[in-house]
């Protein structure tokens, strides 16, 4: 059993890096509130976020800064006074700036090591005034500060830290798996990191319920996890949480409570060999494909629904015409986007089956017969036909997927669509691995496609 | 349109030989009579079966005698004097003789050219009567003798004929078609051969009824098609009809009625070449294999269940170890039986993927990943795991399942095991045409088994 109070100071910040955070963002706000006052700008900037709560892991260096305005204002009018006032700030302290955009515009400075985001949003004091979901992240500050007890931060930093670690932490398109906020939630109902785990590993099932607030709207959500929001009882927040990543959590927890360890707790970078790696894939037997293309500029968000859209949608191609996918992974690195597919066999007969309707419907029947006549065939009452199949190789059929002259059955993003007509390429895996000479994040990647039942380590 | 009384012409037996064999069965069932007069047995000989329904295709050269007892005889009594009666006629008119067994035994002399059956049978009225399937035998001669009006013997001779062209006549296992009972109570329900077809072609489903006395036990049978029996409300006909041949059957009378012809009738005696048929399996691109082995000296109605069993039981193996059947099939010919396996491809991986449990089954979790850890992982809320295959090639499995130490896994006939571990060979099949040199029985079967949308020629 590790001592979890050990572990914690190890991943806490420490009291001068908490001090310092603390005192950069006073001084912000400092800032912000004077120049608002002085122009005669209804705003008042707040610290939320993990650091306003206490629940930041050491090492974060996102800070927070929410710069509200009164409902009365229009959206046009705090878009542009929001952003003036945090571009003013980020002048009087910081080093560079980018301006960003989520569900809402905002700017992002970077001063003192630290990034620093400032979001314009209405200041409202219960969800139903909501108008953007950013609006929300002040009532979720507010509640945490409310009701987390001072001793309960810790195990909520445990709890973040584990998630990681384990790879579930984070609610992004990319990962799918538990926002801070949750972590935060899931604290307040069991009261610890520990109690947490056990309720994880015995008790969760599919459509699992928490209603902190009692508002008895859980049933009319259908996701694996249902954690009513406390602010919001119209609102999921485990509603970005896939099955896959709940399930993972839940076997770790289980495994964690069976033989505590604090590798849970501390990535271990691991030093992957291309020749292993190239061995292991060989020694599987199967056909392992590697797609890669440009990434479009979008940010992660936006791109990784379509990185994951076109890896199931090649999936579903390649399965629809009679190749067994064993599995696939995708990923956005650098720029350009990786796609592995694993395939049982690359080479199927020029010909397949092909199943037609029943014999007792007789109007199809008839025009499966004159189609296919004489190639064709009952197994019981069902007709059958033999066709010729188009692709016998899985890479010739990708090549026609996508093609310079387009793409054909794809189903892919919007943005990512042009990146992979002209400039995608494919190449079996022990040829990528010798031509491209990945680095160490891709072997990683690559790696733990082969070994998803290791702690994920360093590569997320 | 062919000209149908043309062609009955040519498929029913002509005046001359209807003659001798009415004059061989009278001169038989006298002497029965006779002899069994002066010994004192309570038997009486008649003529059953199709020369007795006056519904016998030409070139058939069986009749049926059966030689009937008072219910008050004792089984024991029936078959010692019956089988004496048979034996007896055959000695005054015969050439040889042969003891059978359906689920009755029975005596088989051949006389002049024909094989006579004698049946030693109780003389039943009604089907409640029945003490063994034979039994019913003579009330079914009675109902159709009674029921089938002259000008429809013609048509079930069509109807019969017709349907040995498309392989769908006879009940016997081999077949799982239709016996010359049901095709005489067709004729009975829709008048003539043509509205057999049309009623086949256009109404016909699965669970379709004909009740021809109106009994109203038709909802009883869960059969493909269900005919209940005139004599017995509890059987139906149609009993050992599969859904395969009643479909085929559908499927010939719209492919008649589309575009009659007297191709139906006739069957072609085609000449199979060797060099072709190899050529056309290549060109398939799919792995066909030939096992063989020694017939076991039984009734082919009792050898063919226990070879489709074996055939069917290869099939399930073949798929659970992860092969992709695409078709089998099996005959018994000139004491071997032969089965063909045709499967998509030979070689697969060294792993397969074997899925689990759920993860919310805890205690089934556990004990997958104690055996399978650190090879297995989660797709969404399933375990999988890799494992080793014990077969990479469908070859090296079947000798695992058929070797010298005995079968695994196989589910075969009580006849068949031992003859398959002793004697059974397997051949890929261009191996086994070269090798072989199979005849053109042989040669027809593999022909058929690729066009399979052909009427099935001289192979039944």
């Amino acid at each position: 059993m590790p001592d979890l109070n050990l572990i914690l100071k190890k991943i806490e910040p420490s009291p001068e890096e908490k001090t310092r955070v603390e005192n950069l963002a006073k001084q912000l706000i400092q800032i912000i509130n004077q120049k608002a006052q002085r122009e005669g700008i209804p705003a008042e900037a707040i610290l939320v976020g993990s650091v306003a709560k206490g629940t930041r892991l050491a090492g974060k260096a996102d800070v927070d800064i929410f710069i509200t305005f009164p409902l009365s204002c229009s959206e046009g009018y705090i878009k542009k006074k929001g952003l003036k006032l945090g571009h003013h700030a980020i002048k009087k302290l910081g080093n560079g700036y980018e301006e960003r955009y989520a569900s809402h515009p905002y700017v992002t400075g970077f001063i003192n090591g630290y990034e620093v985001d400032f979001v314009p949003c209405y200041a409202i004091t219960e969800g139903r005034e909501l108008k953007s979901a950013v609006d929300r992240t002040v009532l979720h500050t507010r509640y945490i500060t409310a009701h987390l007890k001072a001793n309960q931060k810790g195990e909520v930093l445990l709890l973040k830290r584990f998630m990681q670690v384990v790879g579930c932490y984070g609610s992004e398109f990319k990962v799918g798996g538990f926002p801070g906020y949750l972590a935060e939630l899931l604290i307040l109902e069991y009261e610890t990191f520990m109690g947490v785990l056990e309720q994880a590993a015995h008790e969760w099932r599919p459509g699992y319920q928490v209603d902190l607030e009692a508002y008895g709207t859980a049933s009319q959500f259908n996701d694996p996890l249902v954690v009513v929001d406390p602010v919001d009882e119209k609102r999921n927040v485990a509603a970005a949480l896939t099955l896959q990543k709940m399930a993972e959590f839940v076997v770790a927890a289980s495994r964690y409570l069976d033989n505590p360890s604090p590798d849970y707790f501390f990535r271990k970078d691991k030093k992957i060999d291309t020749k292993t790696l190239k061995e292991e894939f060989l020694s599987r037997g199967t056909v392992n494909l590697v797609l890669t293309s440009p990434a479009p500029e979008i940010p992660e968000d936006a791109l990784y629904p379509q990185i994951r859209k076109t890896e199931h949608s090649l999936m579903k191609i390649l399965k629809r015409s009679g190749f067994r996918v064993w599995g696939s992974d995708s990923v956005s690195y650098q720029g350009r986007i990786l796609i592995i597919l694993e395939l049982e066999v690359n080479l199927l007969p020029p010909f397949k089956k092909h199943y037609g309707p029943q014999i007792w419907n007789r109007v199809h029947s008839r025009s499966f017969q004159e189609k296919y006549h004489p190639h064709c065939w009952l197994e019981d009452d069902t007709w059958v036909a033999l066709v010729k199949r188009g692709h016998t190789t899985a890479e010739s059929l990708l090549k026609y997927v996508i093609s310079p002259d387009g793409i054909h059955h794809l189903r892919t993003g919007r943005h990512l669509k042009d990146q992979l007509i002209n400039g995608y390429q494919l190449k079996a895996l022990p040829e990528f691995l010798e031509e491209e000479k990945p680095d160490q994040k891709v072997l990683a990647w690559l790696y733990h496609y082969l070994h998803k039942d290791e702690l994920p380590g360093d590569i997320y």
